[in-house]
């Protein structure tokens, strides 16, 4: 254990103890409950040195311990080797399934506290009411910042608005939209604390957290108000005066509390119980009435309006481009034993970054080589970086911010001879996402489904991943963007055209190696029969499949005709971007199997 | 309209007005919130003369309406012809969506009334929590009974044990197990309402309920004492002896109440929301404690024991016999046209009836020729029965109640000519049918999932079908029993081996015809490997299914493999049970395509 590690959690027991806290729970979160962490919100980070972006910290006198889902498990054993922390697995991904434990450890009267700021107002209701029953007390607390000496400043990145060219519609165009369902859901006053809805809503863009192009703020709508809390200097003075000629009165951002102590005691407040932190609301008059429900915003941003998606096929086309660049360099390169893994992902950002209007990757690349792509959320060893040699497979999951819109793409390329084994599993997981991709659905489908469905071809051969089918995309926003989601789980939310979503099957051989191949689809209306409506996917990414691993017989004739289509349409849409030679080494790629 | 019914309306309005009552709801339910209803809890069919059985009447001084899903939409139309009655669709199955519609109709101030003994508690929860925020009072009112002059008694069938040979557990081993559940939940008390439930726990039998072999009764389990309310006249002497010898308390079914009042103020008492009506639970001191969760009972009976597997197995073999005799018999006498559906179905329960463990039928036969099987719901006219004729389809739905298992099955035969359009439809649904029975699963999967994949077939060609793909299927107990139900819905119960389901895909066409083919399958372990633990369907239902409407260029090999397999599987296993002309009918029947 890092020794500033190791005193950092004894200091923090100290605090513990001086304030008679038995258990302190950290959540992998912020005051506007974001899944990607400005560092001065990496508490878990600091204190227990795991990096992965989704868990939660439990310390007591005597444990100290890391709830997480299987994604994270290698990364959390491989980061708390000779340290006192221990990996907890989580059942199911998201679940304070902690609480359980320390209630069965814990005796009533005693007290378990978390800093109420970063909390999700959904994860403490749950927390209360199975620790109320049980008599224990629950409380906020903020030693955590106490403890922490050299925490980080908030960040100050500069942000700036986009234009109605890009996004597609006005701000007073969307804020009419979300005042319609505050007064639908009967309330006065909307407060969004999502980072993604503000910048959604606002039509502004920063670089406060790293891969999500949002700026830190809070908005509280109302029918004649519209407040947006954000650090004025983020903005240059042209963008001001937009915002302001939108009708958006600008607040600092720490004026937030000030601001909802003045509400009206007869308010009603439309809040997403999912994406608003607990400490945000303890201020509150308490006679103003809370209204809770997922974010107008939410809904209405997952939808995508005809100039975002024509905006989205050209980033598509242009990320095409810079993917066809890379996997020929690579190809050229890889025999010559210079490449690793983290210079090949460098070189994919380099590529990338040649469109004028990229601003940064969009999460951090999952470049891995061999064993390495068996682990999903594998990051690079940019200390030790892994060579790729002239065998075996190499997966590469990665993804632009462009102005135009937001990329995430993964393929997996035979960097020579591969095993049978390999050659199935990459077969089976090319099915499946053919499958997913190919997907004819009605009116009313949800992601559980589109899951389902997609799994099957591995199902049938007693195969499996741990994590989901794919995500919602934001534009030029958050690659993990809800409120639909491809997963095994009951989320009710229905898919509707508009909605852009990955679908990224998988198989992972610890040790050996791991096939993810993803591609993002556009959900569109397919036909209406006497049956009902029925949607289907327009597959937007553009990027050739390898074919070279593909066992043809393992195939049906429509899966093969898939294939042979979509890198028959990456060639053809692609073709006149590229030089003579990058057009020449595409249409051998995308020949027909 | 009748002008009984009428009058009940008139009489019912004038009840209403005199106690205030602005909008009565009257569910279709009893005190033990079944399915399938006592004449006596038939209000909805007493009061609108429909007769499906799930939907929910409202009434206000200038509406009467019913809410209820598609599958009852026709039949609804047709039985409220010329009638103040209206339909009104149910977006969702089984949601109280009339509350909304009552919201938006009715003033705050105003009463809506319903009779709280046969209101489901998660329901009234649901009423109530809306009701209240609009400021509607929501009171109890038995006016429908003031309402009802000629209201049947309750049923007074008899009841008998049934022996662990049939059942495969004794009621102390069952006792045991749902102790341990009360123990679990924090519980000191369980009381069971459910019928079923009560049927499973205590190895007792009735028939109190058309199709269910269940008797009016009610349960309370404390750790030292258990309570059944039942008539102990329904009961031969020596099963009172049994029950008494397992620890069984006999307490008259109409004494709940006052049991239930005295309970200790200290009491936790465990009951199922889903489950209970209101009614049973308003007269319990305020200081007794209540903890909701399914009936440990329900989780349990899901779960097949071997020896209900083995007495199932036997039962399918003589059920698929009755069918074998049926079909043989519809191909030779239809062509003389003296067949009817009710004549049809009338010999199907006949040939059931054979067998010396048959009880009775498990439903209401749908025996339904032609444009009638688009109705997923059809009960043969008794009054003006339709001759089958030798062309097109017929439909028939069906299923025996004996002493050692239930069945269900669904198949479609063809009398003569078909359409293409009929045989590709025909086509689709078995290939559906065979996607669901032949899938592989990991532990942890869900019903939606199982679902989406029975579908696809469908989807892929725009076509869906209304009704869920599949439901539980009780052991000697009802033909439709939860947790675990197959369909779109979000239901989270994850399928267990020992779980036995049906697959029942179908296709409607109104006014043409319906296409529905049934399976029971049992979920099994199939295989662990390295990505877990994987189940699979083992097909329990014996039934040939008839291959000349298949087009068999629309199935790949496997679907071909699996009607062959399965169809081959029927004669092997059946044959011996049958007479040469009927083996030698079969043989050709269950040939290979």
């Amino acid at each position: 254990m890092q020794p500033d590690r190791t005193l950092a959690l004894k200091h923090l027991r100290e605090l513990m103890k001086r304030d008679g806290i038995d258990a302190m729970i950290v959540p992998s979160s912020d005051p506007h409950v974001s899944e990607y962490l400005p560092q001065c919100y990496r508490y878990i980070s600091w204190l227990s040195g795991f990096t992965g972006s989704a868990g939660t910290l439990v310390i007591t006198t005597d444990f100290a311990g890391l709830w997480t889902d299987s994604r994270y498990f290698s990364q959390a054993e491989a980061e708390f080797k000779d340290t006192e922390w221990e990996l907890v697995p989580l059942a199911v991904q998201g679940r304070p399934e902690y609480v359980d434990w320390l209630l069965q450890r814990i005796d009533a009267e005693r007290s378990i506290a978390f800093d109420f700021q970063v909390m999700p107002l959904l994860i403490d209701k749950e927390i209360n009411m199975k620790c109320h029953a049980k008599g224990l007390q629950v409380k906020h607390s903020d030693i955590l910042n106490q403890a922490w000496t050299n925490r980080p400043e908030l960040p100050a990145e500069k942000a700036y608005c986009i234009s109605e060219d890009l996004c597609g519609e006005s701000i007073a165009d969307k804020l009419s939209r979300i005042r319609s369902a505050i007064k639908q859901a009967g309330a006065s006053y909307h407060l969004i604390s999502s980072l993604d809805d503000i910048a959604w809503t606002f039509n502004i863009r920063g670089a406060d957290i790293s891969y999500n192009p949002v700026v830190l703020a809070f908005a509280l709508i109302g029918s004649d108000e519209v407040l947006l809390f954000v650090d004025e200097e983020k903005f240059a003075e042209g963008d001001i005066r937009r915002l302001k000629a939108s009708g958006v009165q600008l607040r600092s951002y720490s004026s937030l509390q000030m601001h909802l102590k003045g509400l009206a005691a007869s308010s009603v407040l439309l809040i997403d119980p999912q994406r608003t932190a607990k400490g945000t609301l303890t201020n509150l008059d308490r006679s103003i009435k809370i209204v809770e429900s997922t974010n107008p915003s939410t809904l209405f941003k997952a939808v995508k309006n005809r100039i975002e998606l024509d905006n989205i096929l050209t980033v598509m086309r242009n990320d095409g481009v810079a993917l066809v660049r890379f996997f020929r360099w690579l190809e050229k390169e890889v025999p010559s034993g210079g490449i690793t893994e983290v210079s090949a992902a460098g070189k994919l950002t380099e590529l990338r970054a040649q469109n004028p209007n990229f601003v940064s990757n969009s999460f951090a690349p999952i470049s891995a080589y061999g064993p390495n792509g068996a682990l999903p959320h594998y990051r690079p060893d940019e200390e030790n970086p892994v060579v790729l040699k002239d065998y075996g497979l190499y997966l590469v999951d990665s993804g632009g911010q462009y102005l135009d819109g937001t990329t995430d793409v993964t393929r997996v390329i035979p960097l020579g001879r591969l095993s049978n084994e390999e050659m199935v599993d990459y077969t089976l997981v090319l099915k499946a996402m053919v499958e997913g991709c190919s997907t004819i659905y009605p009116k009313g489908t949800r992601g559980y489904q589109i899951d389902a469905i997609t799994r099957k071809p591995l199902w049938d051969q007693s195969r499996d991943y741990g994590h989901g089918t794919g995500h919602g995309v934001g534009f030029f926003l958050n690659v993990h963007e809800g409120p639909h989601v491809f997963n095994k789980s009951n989320v009710a939310i229905e898919i509707e055209p508009g909605m852009v979503t990955s679908i990224e099957p998988g198989l992972y051989r610890p040790g050996k190696y791991g096939i993810r191949i993803e591609n993002l689809v556009l959900s569109v209306p397919y036909i209406k029969s006497e049956f009902g409506e029925f949607y289907s996917f327009e597959t937007l990414t553009l990027a050739p499949i390898d074919t070279r691993p593909v066992i043809k017989g393992m195939l049906e004739k429509r899966h093969i005709d898939w294939i042979n289509s979509y890198n028959k349409n990456v060639y053809t849409i692609l073709s006149s971007l590229l030089t003579d030679e990058e057009r020449g080494w595409l249409r051998k790629k995308t020949m027909e199997i």
